[in-house]
């Protein structure tokens, strides 16, 4: 599933990320698309929420950003039930290996095509 | 390219990350390949170059995270003439839109699965 929202993501900084880096196995892919779906839906609705990128390579590596308001939105985040055993099935089912990191973001800059150089063919 | 180093990083937090989230178009893909090759191959010779994780999904979007010891070492990356130069052919050509965020990492957690449950078949 690739997903992204934070190309439109009107926030300044700072705010915080939390980048999640990932190495999939080929196992039960109906099982974590599905989980992937709820916990990104679940994710939006908690506070704080401001966005999410994701991507995964057909080799299984995957990248996901979430951005958040403060500390305490991710804190509250990982807290969340549901959310938590959703990560230990992570552990035992989906993935072969992944780093968590959690940053502060200081400046952000954006780009998007003119209009008028119109998207190429 | 789907690239992968930080699930092997060794530094401990804080440092930094520059996370490139883009959109490409479909022009010019072996210009874009080659061009991509050689500048993961000049990041990774920049003084406090950390790692890199790439990941591009089959519809475009992109993540790109780089990771470096020091907000210097971003701004010499930044200032690299050929990397200048190629950032300019990605908004002449490559990218619909992109977005680049400057973070300070302050956290790391990673997991790996135990040797003694296999990788999943």
């Amino acid at each position: 599933m690739t997903e992204v929202s934070s190309l439109a993501m009107a926030t300044e900084p700072p705010y915080y990320a939390v980048i999640f880096t990932s190495r999939r196995n080929t196992d039960d892919e109906a099982g974590y698309d599905e989980a992937s779906r709820h916990m990104a839906a679940l994710a939006a609705r908690q506070p704080g929420y401001l966005g999410v990128d994701s991507v995964r390579g057909a080799d299984g590596v995957g990248i996901t950003v979430s951005y958040w308001e403060s500390e305490d939105a991710i804190r509250a985040w990982r807290a969340q039930a549901e959310h938590a055993a959703t990560r230990e099935l992570g552990r035992r089912i989906w993935y072969d290996d992944y780093e968590l990191r959690v940053a502060r973001v200081e400046r952000a800059y954006s780009w998007t095509r003119p209009a008028d150089q119109g998207a190429p063919a």
